[in-house]
């Protein structure tokens, strides 16, 4: 079959072979794929992943539960053994292999192998493209199940990309008074847009009145700017991650008692909800799509400051 | 009066003003002040600090509430008009000063001015020395403030100083399991006199087991270690502030969702209850006291590794 295959470099290939699938998992042909930010990092060698990139896709259930019907599926696989599995915290198995980021082949390609139970159906009236939102966008929800939100919070967020944005809407769809920092005029153009104020990173001051900041700006220094916005016994998100080291004076964690909470992969059927009600506006992030033919231009397309969601179009 | 004054040096004093005290405050008549790891910091330029020190005391109330009474006092002077304080969350008052910390005179002198409200009555069974714990106490009190607690949970203490060994001893009176590293045998013996299991920090292995990690090392390579002892969506704690930078590669804290919660000064009425009961026992931490006047020899014990509490008695 087709695949966009990372070995050191990105390649396209039109022979790759789909192993078989396990009792517990099922063949889902790919309809659309989008390139995240983490498939570009992949791309300079972050986890050391060798094999079909891609985790965020749409595609038709061969066999299982949802045997042809369009699913989304989430990208940890769990052996639903360990002790975390048991705890309810699959998402952190430590035997896990993740789809298109560790040891498992993933998406950029005509079919991917998933676990039966990682599936969700997507209704009918969420477009191809809509659906391969689930994944960010259930990332983004995650900071909901993170944190126990009354509505009126003030939040800012950092970074208008891909995931700042759905961090944004969904935290504003929570009752939350959002705000979004960031650089790019057009980027956040769109927010406003959504009638969701936003400030031009050269215009921030240091306020101190956040009751959360969601770092999502991929960056060393977005950490040290959120330390300037949030206030005493606030939080901050730790949503992207960035492979440096980064230099920091801890003493203000201590003295205004501040939360630093790491946030990841979140729940599809939240975010398939979140589409299905039209709660949140994914179409302004749509950049472009490609065929998988097209896996450099797409990539290079991708990592483009003007850039927002690229997309593949496998069919 | 007597007092011990910080100013770029350390300085007994014999001839120091006392202010007079506002509609709000009492002055309280110091019986018994302990050194805190703060008060090595403060000498060291920490907060540029001038004045005199001390933030752990036992006194008599002079007038007010407790008139005549043995009293402990939190050392936040809010002003209880900001938004900070109108949100209960007066110990960050913008406006506050910080009994012997930031622009209000401390205890290590024959007399500290309080305010009335931040003053909470000894009881009669709680003897001087006890009664100097409740402040560092309280800050131990302030985590389980911050986590809810079912029990049960699996907590490594990191540091087996004064703050380490009254944190372990709250959380395992809380029903928790732990487990304290240190470096130094005679201090990991009091806590084993305690039936608190310890580890020599040399011994320690990377586990990703605690729930929760408690960093009580005052070191920048505690964060370190505390990353390699907590499990996937466990808590780090930072018990005490480094002055220095902390380089650190944050990307664990979202790949495993940790929780970095900063975490200061606590609940006195807590800390006397425990002290009141009997469940927590600080007579093992006192190393020795001293009068006033030898004020330089007790903060060269202070900062010697056999030390643990060093207290002054001011009668």
């Amino acid at each position: 079959m087709r695949a966009i295959v990372f070995d050191q470099t990105l390649k396209f290939c039109t022979d790759t072979a789909l192993r078989s699938p396990g009792s517990d998992e099922v063949i889902v042909d790919i309809l659309q794929a989008g390139i995240c930010e983490t498939d570009l990092q992949l791309c300079k060698g972050y986890m050391g992943f060798c094999g079909t990139l891609g985790h965020e896709f749409v595609g038709i259930a061969r066999l299982g539960r949802f045997a042809g019907q369009r699913v989304v599926g989430e990208i940890n696989c769990a052996c639903h053994a360990c002790e975390m599995c048991q705890r309810q915290l699959s998402n952190h198995c430590p035997n896990r292999t993740v789809i298109g980021i560790v040891a498992h082949d993933g998406a950029f390609a005509d079919s991917v192998i998933v676990p039966d139970r990682n599936l969700h159906a997507v209704p009918d009236h969420v477009s191809d493209a809509e659906a391969v939102f689930v994944e960010p966008l259930a990332a983004a929800c995650r900071i909901a199940e993170q944190i126990t939100l009354t509505g009126g919070e003030v939040v800012t967020v950092l970074g208008d990309g891909r995931l700042g944005n759905l961090c944004a809407q969904v935290l504003r769809h929570q009752g939350c008074q959002v705000c979004v920092v960031g650089k790019h005029d057009f980027k956040l153009r769109i927010l406003q847009r959504l009638d969701i104020p936003t400030i031009k990173l050269e215009d921030l001051q240091p306020r101190r009145d956040s009751d959360i900041v969601i770092d999502c700006t991929g960056s060393p220094t977005g950490l040290a700017h959120a330390l300037q916005l949030v206030r005493p016994c606030g939080t901050i998100v730790l949503k992207t991650t960035v492979a440096a080291d980064q230099t920091l004076h801890m003493a203000p964690f201590v003295i205004d008692e501040i939360t630093l909470l790491g946030s990841r992969c979140g729940p599809f059927a939240d975010a398939i909800e979140l589409l299905s009600q039209g709660a949140i506006s994914v179409a302004p992030l749509l950049t472009a799509t490609y065929p998988l033919e097209a896996a450099t231009h797409a990539f290079e397309h991708a990592v483009r400051k003007d850039a927002l969601k690229v997309l593949f179009d496998v069919r």
